[in-house]
C-alpha cells in the first residue's frame, strides 16, 4: 500500500496515501484495534457534519471565518452528509471516550478534502483550511461529540423509532376496533378469567404504546439542547460572542429540527443525562413491546395444543426438520430486540453515572447504545407490523369453544348469590368436568332461567 | 399461642386469635416463608386504606353500600392510617404476583375490626361486614392492587423524593452562586484542562438535579391513572356504572393528590410501565447523583496526597485503625443509593416486561422495588445535604495553587499565535518541569508582556 | 429518654443510656437517616462476631491479648451469636461505603458489654475492654467487613441456598423418573413440536439446577479466602506475624466452613469479586428458575382455556372477586424473586466496579443485596418445592389427546418419504382440519398400514 | 439485479442469481430488515461450517450418509472456514429466535455450492446434495444453533479472551515485581492512607485478573457441552444411533477443542445456562478491569493538578483544542468496553430467563452479545497492554513527596501510644499544616528519636 506523511504535534505518522484522513486518526487507527473497525455509527458522522457546516457559518457570521472557508467546509460536509465520504471514517467505538479522535477524523478529511476540491493532491500544498485552527474553529471535542450525539439520537427517535412505534401502534388501534365485540376468554395468573371482547385486549396494548410514545416525546426537549459553544470545559472558551445560540440555530435549520443551545453547558459535557433519559423511555417502549410479542405468541400458539385465539401470518417454513411447522418468528425478533435495550439501557446508565469533574468519558458508548436501540425498535416494530399484526386475525370457532366453556363466567352471579355460593357452583363444575348451569341448577342456587339470563359473556365485557 | 377458626371458600384455618386477619391471610403466612416477614410495604397498606375508604364512599354513593356500611369500613381505614393496626399485615412481598393475599388481607382486618368495633369478639357473631362481598365490592385484587401502588408510588416520590432532591438541588445552586468567581483549574479525562469556576462547576449539577426533577415530574401524569374500576380484567364487571371516575375523585379527595380514572383499564392491569416510566426517571437521578457524588469526594480527596480543592464536613472518625482519617462519607452512602436504584430499575424492568395476558404478576416486587428507591433516594439526598452539601467550602489556597500552575492556561494562546505553537509552548513546560510564561518567552513565541495581558485564568471562564 | 456521654476521638456525644453502643455508633445513627433503621443485616452483625472472637483468641496466641481479655471478648461474641443482643446493632446499610461505623458498633458493644459482664454499669469505671485497642486490635474496618461479608455469603450460600436448590432439585428428580413414560407433545416457538415424555421435560430442568449448583460451588473457593491481617490497605500493618494464618483457622473452627487467609490482601480489600463471582452464580440460578417456574404454569394453565397438561396443589383461594379461581402462586413468587436477584446483580456488578485504589466502599451494599439473594433462593425453593413442585401431576387425560391430535408426528415420516412429502402432509391436515393419516393415505404417500406402524408417539421419544 | 427462482416447503421465491442462499435465507432477508444487514456474528457462521461438516462424517461413519456426499459437503464447510463464501450470509441476527434461517442458510448455501463443485450452475441440475434431507441430516435448527453458539463461543473465549487478559496480567505481574520496592501512599475513601508499595498495588490487580481467568476456565466445562443429537425437542429424534457421541468427537476434532455430547439434551435445547454461566465470568473480569483501569488513570492524572504517581505513555494528542494534552485513552477504551460487557450480561441473563417449554429462542441475541464481549474484552486487554499497561512507570519524585508529607504514618503509633493520642497528633498536624513529627513531640507523646525509630514508612509495607 502506498502512503504519505501527515503530521501533528506529536510527530508524522505514515497514512494510505489514498485516505483523507491524518495522522491523528491513524494513530486512533493503530491505537485502538478493539472489534471490528469503523464501528463508530454513520449516524454520528453525519452529526458531525451538520455542526461542522453550522460551526462555519456562525464563525463567518461572527467574522472569524472567511467566506471562502465557510462554503469549502460546507461543501465537504455536504458530500458526507451525501455519502460521498463513507470510506473516509475507519474508527471504532472503543477509542477516547471524549471522542476526541472521531472530531479529529472529521476535521482532518475535511480540511484534505477541501484542499482536493481546490484541486490538490491529498496532502500537498499549503493547506487552505486547516483542521485544527478554522474547521474546528470554536469548537473542542467537548462540545462536538456530545452535539453529534444529540443530533444522530434525536434524528434517530424522530426518523425512526417514532415512524415505526406508531405505524404499529395504528396497526394494532385499527384491530382493536376491529375486534371490539369479539367475546373471549379472559386470562390472569395463567388461568381463565372473566371474559372480555378481543378488542379490549388490544386496546390496552394501544394504551401501552400511546403511553410509551408520550414518554418517549417527553424527553426530546432535553435532547434538543446541544453544547456546541461550550468548548473545552463548558465556558467557551475561544469563541466568539453569541456564537452558541447562532450555531444551535444553524444546526436547526440543516436538519429541520429545534436544536437549541444548553441552557448549562457544563452539565452538557459532563453528564449525558438526555441520552439517559431518552433511552429510559426507549426502554420502556421495550417493555411493553416485549409484553405485547409476548401475549400475541402465546394467543396464536399451537395449532393443536396450544391457545389457539389468534391466527398469524405463516411466513416462512419453521423448522429444518419438523415439516409444516409455522413460528411465530416476528414476536421472537422482537422479544430479542426489547432484551437487547434492557441491557443497552444498562449500559447506558453505567456509561451515564461515572461521568468525572468536566467531562463525561463514555461518550462513544453512550451514543453507540443508543443509535442501536433507537434503530433496533423502530426497525423491529414495522417488521412486526408488516409481518404480524396486520396479519392477526380471530381463530372465531376457538374463541366461541373456549368462552362458553368457562368457568369464570361464575362471577357474574356474585352480585346475585354472593361470593361464597358462587365459588361452590365453580368448584363443583370444575371437580364434576361438568358445566356452570348443571351445577348451579343441581346445588339449588339459582333456577335454569335466572342462569342463562345472568350469565351471559356479551354482557360482562 | 391460642387460635380461633375462619373459614374461606376452600375450607377452614386456624388464625392466631388476637389477630383480625382471616384465613386467607394465615395461608398466605404459611404458604409464603420467603425473606423476613411483613415485608410488604406499609405504603401498599397505606395505599389500600385509602382505596377502601375511597370504594365504600363511591359504592354508597352509588346505591350499593349502605351508609352504615360505608362508615363502618372507614373507620377502620382510618385507624390503618393513623398506624394502629400496623401488626395485622404479616404478609411478605413473595407472594401471588396480584398481591390478592395482601387485598384479601385489608379485606378480613376490616371486617374482623369493624365487627369489633360494632362490640363483638374477633370473629364471634354474625359478620356485619364481609370482608368479599362488602369491602371489597366493586374490586378485585387486579384493579385494588396496581392501584394501591400508584397511591404509594405517587406519594412517595411527591412527599420524599422530590422534596429530598430539591432541597439538595437548592444547596449546591446556594453554593454555585456563594462560588461564582473562585477560579480553579478545569478536569477533563481527568487531566488538566482550562479553567472554570466552581460555582460554574456547582452549577452544572443544579442542571442535571433540575433535568431530572423534570423528568420525574413528567412521568407523574402516568402515575396518576388509577385502576380501580376494572376489577378482574379491565372490563368494569360487578362495579355500578360510573363508579370509576367517581371512586377515583374519592380517592384525590382523600390523598390531596391529582389521582384520575385510567382511560384504559385493561392496560393498567396488564402492565405498569407506569411504575416502569417513573422509576426510569428514579434511575436518570441516580445516574446523576452518583456522578455528583463521585465528583465531590474526588474534589475533596486528600488532606496531602489527594486534589482537596474543597473541604467538606468531618462527620466522624473514620478509620478504626488509621487516627484522625476523615472520610466523605455521605458520598459513599449515596452513591450506594445510586448502585441500588440501578439494580432496582432492572428488577422493576423485568417485571414489567412479563406480563401475561389481562394481568401483571409481578405487582409486589414492582411495588417494593419503587418504595425502595423513592424514599432512600429523597432520604440519601437529604442526609447528603445537611451532612455534606451544606458544608461545602473551597481551599483557596490549594485552587489557586493548581491553577496558576496549570500547562492548560496555553489554550488562551491558540487565537493569538495558533494551536501548533500554543501546543509546542506547553509541552515544552511540561517535560522542563517550567512555566508556561517562561517557554514561551524562551521560544520567541510571546513576549512577557502579551503573555500577561493574554493568558488570565479570570478572563477564560 | 435518659442518655450517657460517651467520646471519641472527635470528642462527646449523647447516647441511649441503656443501649451498648458508644459514640462512633450514634454519629452514624444520626448522620444517616437513610431508609428503615438497622437495616444492616444481621448476618454481618453474625459475621462479625466470629470474626471478633477468632482475633482474640489468634491475638492472645500471639502474645497481644491477654487470656483474660481474650474470654471477655469471646463471652460477648457468643452472646451476639446468640441473638441476645440484636437490639444494639441500630445502623443501616447507607453508612460509610467500608462498614467502618459497623465495625465499630461492633467494638464499642463488645467493650461496654464486657465491661457489664465484670459487674460495672454501662460506661463506668476505666473500661477493662477498648473498643480500638482490644477488641479491634490487629485489625481495620477494611479487612474485617469484607471478613464478615464472606463469613456471611459464605454461610448463606451453604444454610439456605444450596439446601434450598437441592430440595427442589431432588423432587423434580424423583418427579422426572416418575413420569419418565409419560409421552406428550413438545413445544418449541411455543408450538406444537415433536413428543417427549413428561420425564424428560423435568430431566431438563434437573440438569439445570445440577449445572447451578456446580457453579456455585465453583465460587465458594474464591469465597472462603477472607481479608482479615491486611488491616487498613492490605499491608498488615499493625498485625502480628503469622496472624492472618491464624485469625483464618479460628473462624474456620467457630464456623466450621473452610475458611483460609487471602493470598492476596490488596486484592481482598480493594475489590469484592468473590462477591460478584458468586452472586453471578445465583443470577445464573435464577435465570435457571425463572424459566422452570414459567414453564410450569403454563403447562399447569386453564382449567379449561389453557395448556393444562399438568395439576399443581390448588393452595388458596386465587381471587377476590372470581370465585373458584386458583392460580400459580408458587410460580409467581418464585419468578419475582429471579427477578429481584437479576436486578441484585446489577447493584453488585455497579458497586463492585467502582473500587477506588486500596478500597472498596460499596460494601455495605454488596453485601445486603447477596445476602437478600441468597436467602430469598433458597427460600423460594423450599416454598415452590412443598407447595407446587411435590404435588406436580400429570392430567394425562389432556396429554393424550394432545399428542394424539398433533400434526408434527409427521415429523417420523421424514427418514421414510423426505422433508416435502412431509411437510405436504401435515400443511395439508392442517387447513383440512383432519389427522396427518387420513392425509397421508389420501394423498398417496405412506398407506394406512405403514401410517400405523411408522408414526408411534411412543417410538419418537 | 438478475434472479433465479427457488421453492420451500411454502413456494417459490426469487433469489439473486449469483448468490448460493435459497428460498428460506431469501425470505428471512425479506421479513426481517431490522438493523444493519448480515449481523449474524461470523463466527456462528463459523461454528455452523464445522458442525455441518462433523455431522456429514458421523452420518458417514453410521451408514446413513455416502462418503461422496460426506465429502462433498465436507469441501464446502472447508471453504467457509477459510473465508470464501463469506457474502453468502446475509441473515441478521432479529430473525428467528431458533437461528432456523441462519441453519437454513448454511444448509441452503452448501448444498447449492456443492452442486457447483460439481460442474453444474447454481440452482440447475438435479441437486446432488439436498439442504435438509442432506447437509441437515440427522439435525435440527435446535440442536445445531446451540451447538454452533457453544463452538463459537468456546473459540473466542480461548482464542481472543484468555489470551488477551493473559498477557495484560503477565505485564501488571511484571510490573508488580519490577515495583515491589518502590512504596508510596495508599488511598482508602480516596484519602489518604497508610503506606504501601506501588508492587503490592499492582498485584491486587494481578489477583484480580487471576481469579476472574479461574472462575472464566470453570465455565468451559459446561460450554464444552454441546446440544447435537437433540434434534427438534431433545429426543435425538431422526438420529442413527450413538450419533451424539461421535459427531461431538468430530466437532472436537475438527476444532481442537474438547467438546462433548451434552448429558442433557433437554436443557441444551431449552435453556443456555452454560452461555449465562460464562459471560457472567466475562461480567466479573469486566468488573475488575473497570476498577484497574479507573485506578491507573487517577494515579496518573495531572500532569500538574492530579495524582501525579505513574506515567502512562502519551499515545496522541489529546485535545482538539488544548494544545499539548494527552489523556488516559486506553483506559477509557477498556472502560466502555467493561460498561458495554455489563449490559450484556443483562442481555443475555433476559434472554437465557424467557426460555418456553422445549426451546429457547433467544439463542442469536446470546450468541451474538457473548461474542461481542469475549472479543471486546480480549481486545481491549491487549491495546491496554500494549498502549498503556507496559508503559507504566513510577513518577518516583511525585511519590516521595506525597508519603513524607502523610498524616497517616501516624498509625504505626498506635500499638506505641495508643489509638486515642496518635488521632490527636495526627488531627493538631493537620489543622497547623504541619508534620506528625513536630506535633508528636510538642505534645509530648513521642521523643524525636522514637519517632524516627518509630515511623519509617518502609517498615509499613
Amino acid at each position: 500500500m502506498k502512503y504519505r506523511i501527515e503530521k501533528d504535534t506529536m510527530g508524522e505518522v505514515k497514512v494510505p496515501a489514498d485516505k483523507y484522513w491524518g495522522a491523528q486518526t491513524e494513530r486512533s487507527r493503530n491505537n485502538f484495534k478493539i472489534g471490528p473497525s469503523a464501528s463508530m455509527p454513520q449516524e454520528i458522522i453525519a452529526g458531525f457534519a451538520y455542526l461542522k457546516k453550522a460551526a462555519a457559518y456562525a464563525n463567518c457570521d461572527l467574522g472569524v471565518l472567511s467566506i471562502e472557508k465557510r462554503d469549502s467546509i460546507a461543501a465537504v460536509c455536504d458530500e458526507i452528509l451525501a455519502g460521498k465520504l463513507d470510506e473516509q471514517f475507519p474508527l471504532v467505538i472503543w477509542q477516547t471516550g471524549s471522542g476526541t479522535q472521531s472530531n479529529m477524523n472529521l476535521n482532518e478529511v475535511i480540511a484534505n478534502r477541501a484542499q482536493v476540491l481546490k484541486g490538490f493532491e491529498i496532502g500537498q500544498g499549503e493547506p487552505f483550511i486547516k483542521a485544527n485552527d478554522d474547521v474546528n474553529k470554536s469548537q473542542s471535542s467537548n462540545d462536538t461529540f456530545p452535539t453529534a450525539m444529540h443530533i444522530a439520537a434525536y434524528k434517530a427517535v424522530i426518523d425512526i423509532t417514532i415512524p415505526g412505534v406508531e405505524k404499529l401502534r395504528d396497526t394494532l388501534n385499527a384491530k382493536a376496533n376491529e375486534f371490539k365485540k369479539v367475546v373471549k376468554i379472559g386470562r390472569t395468573h395463567l388461568m381463565d378469567a372473566t371474559p372480555l371482547t378481543l378488542g379490549q385486549e388490544l386496546s390496552g396494548y394501544v394504551a401501552q404504546l400511546n403511553h410509551g410514545l408520550k414518554a418517549l416525546k417527553n424527553t426530546l426537549a432535553h435532547l434538543s439542547e446541544i453544547a456546541l459553544g461550550g468548548t473545552a470545559v463548558g465556558t467557551g472558551l475561544n469563541t466568539p460572542k453569541a456564537y452558541d445560540v447562532k450555531v444551535a440555530e444553524y444546526i436547526a435549520q440543516f436538519t429541520g429540527l429545534p436544536f437549541v443551545t444548553a441552557e448549562n453547558k457544563f452539565e452538557a459535557l459532563a453528564s449525558h443525562d438526555a441520552i439517559v433519559e431518552s433511552h429510559g423511555a426507549l426502554k420502556q417502549l421495550a417493555v411493553s413491546l416485549n409484553k405485547i410479542a409476548n401475549d400475541i405468541r402465546m394467543l396464536a400458539s399451537g395449532p393443536r395444543s396450544g391457545i389457539g385465539e389468534i391466527l398469524i401470518p405463516e411466513n416462512e417454513p419453521g423448522s429444518s426438520i419438523m415439516p409444516g411447522k409455522v413460528n411465530p418468528t416476528q414476536c421472537e425478533a422482537l422479544t430479542m430486540v426489547c432484551a437487547q435495550i434492557m441491557g443497552n439501557d444498562v449500559v447506558i446508565s453505567v456509561g451515564g453515572m461515572q461521568g468525572h469533574y468536566e467531562l463525561n468519558v463514555f461518550k462513544p458508548l453512550m451514543a453507540a447504545n443508543f443509535l442501536q436501540s433507537a434503530r433496533l425498535l423502530g426497525d423491529a416494530c414495522v417488521s412486526f407490523d408488516e409481518h404480524c399484526a396486520q396479519g392477526i386475525e380471530p381463530n372465531y370457532k376457538r374463541i366461541k369453544e373456549l368462552v362458553d366453556n368457562s368457568l369464570m363466567l361464575v362471577t357474574a352471579l356474585n352480585t346475585k348469590i354472593g361470593y361464597y355460593k358462587a365459588a361452590e357452583i365453580a368448584q363443583t363444575a370444575h371437580k364434576n368436568g361438568t358445566t356452570l348451569k348443571e351445577e348451579a341448577v343441581r346445588l339449588g342456587y339459582v333456577t335454569a332461567e335466572d342462569f342463562d339470563a345472568w350469565v351471559k359473556p356479551e354482557d360482562m365485557v
